[in-house]
């Protein structure tokens, strides 16, 4: 349970009684971290109205632990359900906010020869408490990345790639020239999709919402059609343009799609099932539209679909640190080639309340906000 | 594709130019069957419309081929589908009706040694056209099945009981003390399942309609729970006493289920998915209610259902049929030692458009219907 383990030691600097740092506080004098700055909330709820930015003195960096200064954690839908109070696992308030981030080592215990300060970590698996900047935690919360990689990138290259990329590899075996279908494309997983199927030789059909009633700043569809293209996708519709009978034939040579992707549901989802072949997977990993999955009989009897979900977290429980460690790194080697990219802003931590307003989608579609500490 | 070919076997005695029958008319004298008389339909329709007796005269029995006197057949929804048009698989009528049936060695071609007159086969994998006094097929299509079980029991042993055995063995690995969960518990795979289920061990919860608006001649709630529970049920609860916050309370002591069966869709489908343990599975073989199966993005997500389908008739076309030949062995040995039954009501064939209205439901709620040649 190293996430708990991990959740109950960011809390311990806030001023509450904590015995163990009470304890602690009597012991022999260490190294110390920096005081540190946080987003915590100290009740689940709406968050521009539960968040607040508060200090917390230094504590004990104690031999096996490691010092990280944070310096970037993204503001994602799952941190702000936490908040919320929505999402089946979450820390219990008062927490501090966000999950995933990458830092810089800061000082290190007396034991870790493992990391030296200077080096860029991040918590792999993510833990609870990204949004403050300083962390110490046990040295094996931490894993080292690449530096030739932009810092927005490497605080954001779990939650979101590392699902497009096993939802790739983990739910059935996928063959150069086989085809995938998903709704939700402009979404950060989405867009990853895209370019590792491409970067494997999968054909990737893509669902976007209609240009009716589009948000505020949002791009005209030809654009978003034209910036999917360039990531690699072979086609792209809209749902309207998925209004015919027979939406296969809108297919040409592209082999009918094996494997669908639904982070939407309900016509979304309906349409990512159309286009599957007899026998083929709808894996759901999201619910944007917050309308249920509506699925024939026909389609399981006689089309053989197969229909599940996949869960980041769930899959990060299942002791997967080190293979998922692996696949960050393959990520993050695609980020430096060039071959993997997606849109975010990084927001000055000062303005976290403009960039969580943004998240929130206050002011229409926006890129994904990564707090810059 | 034995099974088309019988499809085009059963259909040549019937008065249509066939220029292999004529051909046939100028060979070599040989056994030839006895006249026979089929219920066929030469165009898709209402089954009480379109369905027709007719005489056929008898064919020459090749030397690999069986003539079998048809003794007994059942009508299954998928039979009336069929006739309907809107089965996936189905034959191009003038057909003969009838996918299932057991019968009786009449004679054999010269070269079969594996048969004798006398002998009770059955079809199996099914063939098309089961609804006709004798048949002539190749040896290979028959398989010897024990005389010691009610001639109806062989007769209907293979799409119902072997759907039930198959869901229950092939879909993921139960073990004895897991749960299942199904609805539709008093259809004829239904009554199956909680039989077979029994028999290893499985306990097994079951919803059925509510009494509300019962059919004419519909059995009481408390008596179709009795009826359930001597087969084996170890739960029955109609859809109604499942309007609970949280149906897991229902179980007392049982297990949360782990797979559950789905043959009704709507609200049914629902109820099951509910029952469901975190990372079950639930199986659509059927759609009784005609609506849709309605599934939560959570459900996927947080629960990590998946959801699948079944259809006998495309496990069947896998080259299974030795495994499937074994299957019903089995099946029938169940039938024999008590362990396994269902209501049928056997009908003159005589009498096939009463058996056929009852089959359709327009005398209400009915055993299922099987024609006695």
């Amino acid at each position: 349970m190293r996430i708990m383990t991990s959740y109950l030691r960011v809390q311990k600097p806030l001023p509450f009684i904590n015995f163990k740092s009470i304890t602690r506080a009597f012991s022999v004098a260490a190294t110390k971290s920096p005081p540190s700055k946080a987003i915590i909330y100290s009740t689940h709820g709406e968050p521009n109205a539960v968040t607040k930015l508060v200090s917390v003195p230094g504590i004990e960096v104690k031999e096996n632990e490691v010092c990280v200064k944070m310096l970037a954690a993204p503001i994602n839908p799952s941190d702000i359900n936490r908040i919320q109070g929505v999402y089946p696992v979450r820390p219990e308030p008062p927490a501090v906010g966000g999950y995933e981030g990458v830092g810089e080592v800061y000082s290190v215990g007396s034991a870790v020869h493992s990391f030296s300060p200077g080096d860029w970590v991040i918590p792999s698996p993510p833990s609870f408490g990204t949004w403050q900047t300083y962390i110490v935690e046990d040295h094996n919360v931490w894993h080292k990345v690449d530096k030739g990689v932009p810092m927005e990138y490497a605080a954001t290259i779990t939650v979101n790639p590392l699902t497009a990329l096993l939802m790739l590899e983990d739910c059935i075996t996928l063959n150069s020239g086989d085809t995938i279908v998903q709704n939700g494309a402009t979404s950060m997983v989405g867009q990853c999709v895209i370019q590792i199927a491409k970067s494997r030789g999968i054909r990737n059909i893509n669902i976007i919402r209609d240009s009716a009633n589009p948000s505020p700043g949002r791009a005209g569809v030809d654009e978003v059609k034209e910036r999917l293209k360039n990531l690699g996708a072979d086609e792209v519709f809209t749902e309207n343009e998925l209004e015919v009978k027979n939406v296969k034939s809108l297919l040409g040579d592209i082999p009918e799609p094996v494997l669908g992707f639904n982070c939407v549901g309900g016509n979304a989802a309906s349409l990512v099932l159309k286009f599957l072949r007899h026998g083929g997977t709808m894996v759901t990993y999201g619910g944007m539209s917050k309308k249920p999955v509506t699925v024939s009989t026909s389609s399981f009897i006689f089309k053989e679909l197969s229909l599940r979900g996949f869960w980041l977290q769930k899959w990060l429980g299942k002791d997967k640190a080190e293979e998922s460690r692996g696949m960050i790194d393959r990520l993050l080697a695609l980020v430096k080639d060039g071959k993997l990219k997606y849109k975010m802003e990084l927001a000055p931590f000062e303005d976290f309340n403009t960039a969580l307003d943004k998240a929130l989608g206050k002011h229409g579609s926006q890129p994904k906000q990564v707090i810059k500490f």
